[in-house]
């Protein structure tokens, strides 16, 4: 495994964007996790899909995904793990990372899964990280 | 999404001072725990309940509620994932991360809940991070 | 508990390593985590067991462990949480980071567990960190 060649300042810089983009996005503040891509940046929620592009692109295919839970108070936390960068030659990252998503309904308990490995590229720019593009694979759906 | 303008070098030391803290509390080292406070750190475990003042109330307040606990062996681990980060005014951050209850009895599989959220104001001060007050909420408790 | 003497940017490095490491471990390449360890590093993975011993040695090991699934398409994952690090007096790092296994097979839900603590001693070389040693514990088993 070669060394990394990603500062660790950075590697905290993109632990911090992921952060705050997912509080956003469990949230359910759309347009604020849309923002978190680049203007074409793209969102593949699994390898079968059509992919978003674009932030209205994006907002609209969470506010489409969101519609059929409009009466169900339920709560999701995406958790992310093991963020693993590396540089691409255009200076992007590649970022690979272990995401859990934690299900809760009032007076339940939380379920866990599914398992999915987060594929993004990474751009940062002196205004901070942004997502251009991001490919969610299941760890459930055999290959 | 406002960029952040807190440093990554604070990010990572807040993380590592999260992993203590945590790593202190689960090993039952009270003291450790409330030591992580500043000198009048007020730590409120649920909305409802009566905040724990100062560190003798947050030791006070931890023995109480592991008395039930005494002769049973159970292991919690409290994990902690997406650390966002927010400066407030007069210096302090203030920080909001998610947090999973793990629970682990002798020859037992984990039971993994309550899901929560933890609201931290935290003060960065020479000698490190110092948790000035603590409010837990808990995703199955509907809004 | 005494303030940590361990930099900022050696914490996110440490966080970066395990996040490459245990990817290497989880996709099955074994020669690849065997090679975060140093020339002499030893790997067991509970405390009655023998370890391993050297990067022959830690792959072998592996290999024995995963043999009894050839025929099972497991995929497992293994996440970390708040890794706690103590410079050691010969300048290594002592390590201590909660763990959890996932484990998903295709069209099934992510069964979690078990839990454990990971000990590690660490170096960091001019290449980047090795893992010197590891011992890892279970939370079922009792003390």
């Amino acid at each position: 495994m070669s060394v990394s060649t990603v500062r660790p300042d950075v590697y905290a810089q993109v632990q911090h964007f992921y952060a705050r983009q997912m509080q956003a996005l469990d949230a359910g503040r759309f347009a604020d996790y849309a923002n978190t891509f680049t203007e074409d940046g793209t969102f593949q929620h699994s390898p079968g899909a059509q992919p978003a592009v674009g932030r209205a692109g994006i907002v609209a295919e969470l506010e489409r995904f969101h519609e059929r839970f409009a009466d169900d108070p339920v709560q999701r936390r995406h958790w992310f793990n093991h963020v693993a960068l590396e540089p691409l030659p255009d200076g992007s990252l590649s970022s690979t990372v272990y995401a859990l998503i934690v299900t809760v309904r009032p007076g339940g308990t939380p379920k866990i899964g599914p398992s999915c490995v987060v594929h993004d590229v990474l751009e940062i720019t002196e205004e901070g990280v942004l997502t251009r593009s991001r490919l969610v694979t299941h760890d459930q759906e055999a290959a």
